[in-house]
């Protein structure tokens, strides 16, 4: 083995539209998004030799990629089903270029599509029977209560996590495509309803119908297309126990372990970074990913996040596109389109100046699994 | 990239018991099948930083291996799910063996547990309405109609069929367990009921809990460890378009790419196989694969399989455990876990002699999505 660092390229990136989009289905989501990437990569199916896919909320089927291959008439090449909640677009990029490296592909593309607005009814809002007969449903009060801990440990408050919902939409309101374009202030964030404390609903990330996908091919074959690539310099899983009462910390996450790895692999540490990506199904989840990167001591990511730090213009402009929170709910794959974008300085008004660097997190079950991605124009 | 042939190898094979086996979830099988293929290897959780796993048909969630982990107390290692129906074996192994090249890991568990027949409702019987209108319900339909087609063209027999239903039958007698150990005639099989035409009940296979698991690391760790080696020599992957009107031909399968990549990797041809464990979801489906890897010509699968030929003591011994036919209907990884035994020469009264390199296939989605391993001792 070598290091794969740097030898392997994003070259498309594309996206459908993102909100409640009635009347397409999980697979043509898939297919409308992947579209979108090749066309941006110029280049056609023909081209691409590997898919991989995430399994949307609903329609589970050991044959979805099959399904989905078919439906793109990319047939006979490399596919699979990878999945690991919201890490798993972090991962899957990994597994790519992995599968490049071993020449079981050159060209593949990884996709999200879903539909878990308009379709049909699918994992969402399904109740974990063990935590129910407490009144601790769904995800928000898992991260509810990692949260809780850490304004406990460290006084974080809720203006703090409210300083992130304003900054992403703030970024939002530049991005045409964004769910939510209409900017807040903490006001707003404040006397929105509770959803469960310490979260009002600002705090809390959309959910959206949508597609999203992106082209992985080598650096070499990068160099011959259209766009400029952005290299992956660097990645890192790490998947902490699920369960609360195995865990080290319930205020350290994956994102550590996760992103140690992704710099040590990129040479380069928080202070090279122009810009972050991080998942945000809650505003709390953007804060300690961000304490985990290293980009602020533990405990002091409330006020790391506040005056305009992570805005655009700010030390370290975070989630230029609206996030989770303001853009789409899609499981991170919005944020690392959005990642390729800056680096290729294609944003407009949202463009981070001499974007060279960006990170991009992809986090699920609770603050445990977690993948980074470190990129370079 | 180099060739990542011989490189890797499994040391550590294990499963639970088989067939109907109340009272344990699929995380359960999981569990324990790890904990036996460790044991073979002389491992402790301690020595595994890796843990690939398919969905099971039912509980079906995007934190199933976070899940596994926990319980295996296997936390903060590389995991995923891998899924691509029964195909999925083979081609965990394979990621497995790329994320160990590439530095996520040295040491991954690939597993598989279920419990179909005592667990909650899964897929398994799931109707696709597409296809429900004209009464083609579930996997035997299509397995079937693509058999059909094999008798139309090459006047392949329901007796040739049962050639290779009794020969698996006459291996599993001989292993203590398998789910049916009860030898059978041909007589009995063509007496056996219409599943649906051709099939007989004696061409389908078992549905099985249980579970199995496989032990993947480096080479050269390998040798530092309890039981001989097995070394991944060469493999394969394919998934042709899963609808049969995108199909090349209906009686051509992804074994058969699948296979020519394995063989080409592994640097070996057919006659240099000493064993074939075939994925045997029905009895063609192991006729048909025999033929696209090249065992015979095409067209002549039904011929091959006669006189005792795939048997003990023939020229390719077949599914030396009973296959999915009669010793477990779990998708594939018991096949890899008999392919291992044999090379390591365990397996007592149904030892293939001096048996040097097996062929493992897996295969899901009517002969469309397949991976092929190439192991030697």
């Amino acid at each position: 083995m070598g290091s794969l660092g740097d030898k392997y390229a994003i070259v498309g990136v594309g996206h459908t539209k993102l909100g409640k989009v009635p009347g397409v289905s999980s697979i043509g989501f898939n297919v409308l998004a992947i579209k979108a990437a090749l066309e941006d990569a110029g280049l056609t199916r023909e081209d691409v030799d590997g898919v991989l896919v995430k399994y949307p909320t609903s329609g589970f089927s050991s044959l979805f990629s099959g399904k989905l291959c078919q439906a793109l008439g990319i047939t006979n090449k490399l596919m699979a089903v990878i999945d690991l909640a919201g890490a798993t677009i972090g991962t899957m990029v990994q597994y790519a270029a992995m599968a490049i490296d071993a020449g079981l592909a050159t060209t593949v593309v990884c996709s999200y599509g879903d539909n878990p607005l308009t379709g049909p009814p699918g994992t969402y809002g399904r109740v974990n029977s063990d935590d129910a007969a407490f009144g601790f449903v769904g995800a928000p009060a898992g991260y509810a209560m990692a949260a809780r801990r850490h304004m406990k440990e460290y006084g974080t408050t809720s203006e703090q996590l409210g300083a992130i919902a304003v900054a992403f939409r703030k970024h939002a309101s530049m991005n045409r495509n964004a769910q939510m374009q209409k900017p807040i202030t903490l006001e707003d964030h404040q006397r929105s309803r509770w959803v469960v404390e310490p979260f009002h609903l600002l705090d809390c990330c959309l959910v959206s119908d949508g597609g999203a996908a992106v082209v992985v091919t080598s650096a070499e074959r990068a160099k011959t297309l259209n766009k400029k690539p952005v290299y992956v310099m660097g990645w890192g899983q790490a998947h902490p126990a699920w369960d609360i009462a195995q865990r080290e910390s319930l205020t350290v996450t994956g994102a550590k372990r996760s992103g140690e790895m992704a710099f040590k692999m990129a040479g380069v540490s928080p202070k090279d970074i122009d810009l972050a990506e991080i998942y945000d199904c809650f505003t709390y989840t953007a804060l300690v990913t961000l304490e985990d990167y290293g980009f602020c001591k533990k405990g002091e990511g409330g006020s790391f996040v506040q005056n305009g730090r992570i805005e655009l213009g700010g030390e370290l402009p975070c989630n230029t596109a609206g996030g989770l929170l303001s853009e789409s709910g899609m499981p991170g794959m919005l944020l690392l389109v959005e990642a390729v974008r800056q680096l290729r300085g294609e944003c407009g008004p949202r463009q981070v100046n001499n974007a060279e660097i960006a990170i991009a997190s992809s986090q699920g079950g609770i603050l445990t699994t977690h993948a980074t991605l470190i990129l370079r124009r």
